[in-house]
């Protein structure tokens, strides 16, 4: 038996918000651990990884591990009838082939339980290896995501350079070419304004912007975003969920010729 | 002569945007006792009553009993320029074949009139007798509104099924199941808050939601909503409207047969 | 070289927004005295000027006349990214066919570098002489605005009549026919409240309300709106951009039978 009782229940619905325009059907895995997916976009181009940790729910029982396939929009669609301020708890009987969402206002008068069926979705646990990136770019997650939607009226693709002076996000289209220039900046007033940028060596690599924009809904649930980047490996984008885990997104580099001259 | 003199306009343009999209065309009933409107629904399913009555104008002229046949669209295509805090005047000569909406603005600098072609419509008046209901619920417009829209997220028709304990909304469609428990609640801090029910007997009946959400178009007239139902009738929908009369709608229940086990 | 810094950086996005659904490509004259545009709408039927005057920029260095050919809504593009609080800078080198357009953060951390081809396009520049007009009206912009798109919901034209007692717009279509008074009011607790009019002679001209409505664009610039009106001028509809210049729209009035009482 499985059953989840989270009392910021808005955030369940911020995750679904986040992912459900990426991935449509997809693996929930449960264990003593905490509530976890893992899975490609449809494209089989991104890779997105969410964690909620077992300690952030306010009930967690989980009496064995389970894989739940669920159709991500359908998931969503139920969610989004759940009130901002309403308590969400996530129910599963073994052997059952449905999953139940409750929601429960704040004062308790109104209940709400919508069953939706399960899916049986092929999938396999890729091992995601702690790596050591080049560099690592922490700045508001709303100055990231404004960038990524301007650069996209100008081209498709973004180029990331990092140097230890800041980040420079440049794309190149038919009207023109754009650079906007993040500076370091730590002596802020709040600490999630700062832009901070960890640096092993400068770096400089191509993404196409259209996912880098459907990662960027993903902002509702963190003030701060985490770029880590690395000529070798995917560049990673995460938001930490407060007291629960993170959204992580993985997106290969492009191979171009422009980019060639930044490798080693 | 005609002339009815609103000092709440946007009384009138809540009015309109709550029957415009359920009714093309409606004769408007202008007698000693107010203005008052009885239609059916373009498809003839539902039917619409509303009753303004002639102590809410702050000016209330009627010589004689008239009806003035309209076209909704266009009538809400006008009441739409006036200003939310615009004085509103329904003129009509005797005999003439327009109806002048006059506006005018709060601090009188702007006068507007919109004269329109009036129409001849048959219509023929339904008798509505008071009825005794199975069950009656008061709650907020808002929840009722917000309950009609989530359920058309997942299935076409609402099963409403009321109980001592409280009303229970429910669906059922391709993506699995939804059922919404309101409790009642009458120890509320602010009396638009509570959910009463009167009840004689149990009823369960079924209803299309696109009916229900159209009725939902309402909700800016009243907080509060009155939902009347009985196996026998067609449920009630009603939005009181201050101190000056109702809005109220009637759709008759789908017979289906898991309602059967409901009815007597 | 041309290097024009403008602190408030809103205001270029605002006379982008006003001016870009109206001409497609116009050329930008920039000499010692400003910056400024003359075009005609795409179907030659209204004509715009523009003037942001050389001391309103913060610094303003325009070494020789030059005509820069833009798209403006690939100029717009641009600008959309600039954040309302930037400081924008508009530069370009001698003999250079591209122009780079700099947006600044407030807290110069985000600094942006848009670069844009330039284009030739042939334009005469039409001598606009300062003419008498009959009548003058400067009325609140939004109100105006509210009242060019209120009429376009009934008719396609709108009658302008100023008498020295108030403005009259009025419209007719298939539904019927709407008149909205303004009167004169200069006794308004706020200045950019009053309705005030400059009369020589009463003057009636008719106008196609898709320019009006165009024109209108530019109410984010301006809480006040010029008219100046004369029988045998196109219409001149004005707004002030404060401590810099203006936006003017000239249209011609539409010929119509029930215009020829109100000429002389």
């Amino acid at each position: 038996m499985l059953e989840l009782r989270l009392v910021q229940g808005s955030l369940m619905k911020k995750v679904m918000e986040s992912i459900k325009d990426l991935v449509n059907d997809a693996n929930f895995d449960c264990s003593a651990t905490g509530f976890s997916l893992q899975a490609m976009d449809s494209s089989h181009v991104a890779l997105v990884a969410l964690l909620l940790r077992s300690e952030g729910f306010e009930h967690y029982r989980c009496d064995r591990n389970i894989s739940m396939g669920m159709n991500l929009n359908n998931m969503s669609k139920m969610l989004k009838c759940a009130g901002n301020d309403d308590i969400i708890t996530i129910k599963a009987d073994d052997g059952s082939d449905t999953v139940t969402f409750m929601f429960e206002s704040p004062t308790q008068d109104k209940i709400s339980d919508f069953e939706m069926k399960l899916m049986d979705i092929d999938s396999e646990h890729l091992g995601i290896p702690e790596a050591e990136y080049h560099a690592i770019v922490r700045m508001p997650s709303a100055e990231f995501a404004r960038i990524c939607k301007d650069l996209s009226s100008i081209g498709d693709t973004v180029v990331i350079s990092v140097t230890k002076e800041g980040v420079k996000f440049s794309t190149r289209g038919d009207i023109g070419t754009a650079n906007i220039v993040c500076r370091q900046n730590t002596t802020v007033d709040k600490p999630e304004e700062a832009t901070i940028i960890e640096m092993n060596e400068p770096v400089s690599l191509t993404f196409a912007l259209r996912y880098m924009n459907s990662f960027t809904k993903a902002t509702p649930l963190s003030s701060m975003v985490t770029i880590s980047l690395s000529s070798e490996l995917p560049v990673v984008v995460e938001y930490k969920i407060a007291e629960m885990g993170y959204i992580r997104f993985y997106l290969a580099p492009k191979i171009e010729e422009d980019e060639d001259e930044t490798r080693p």
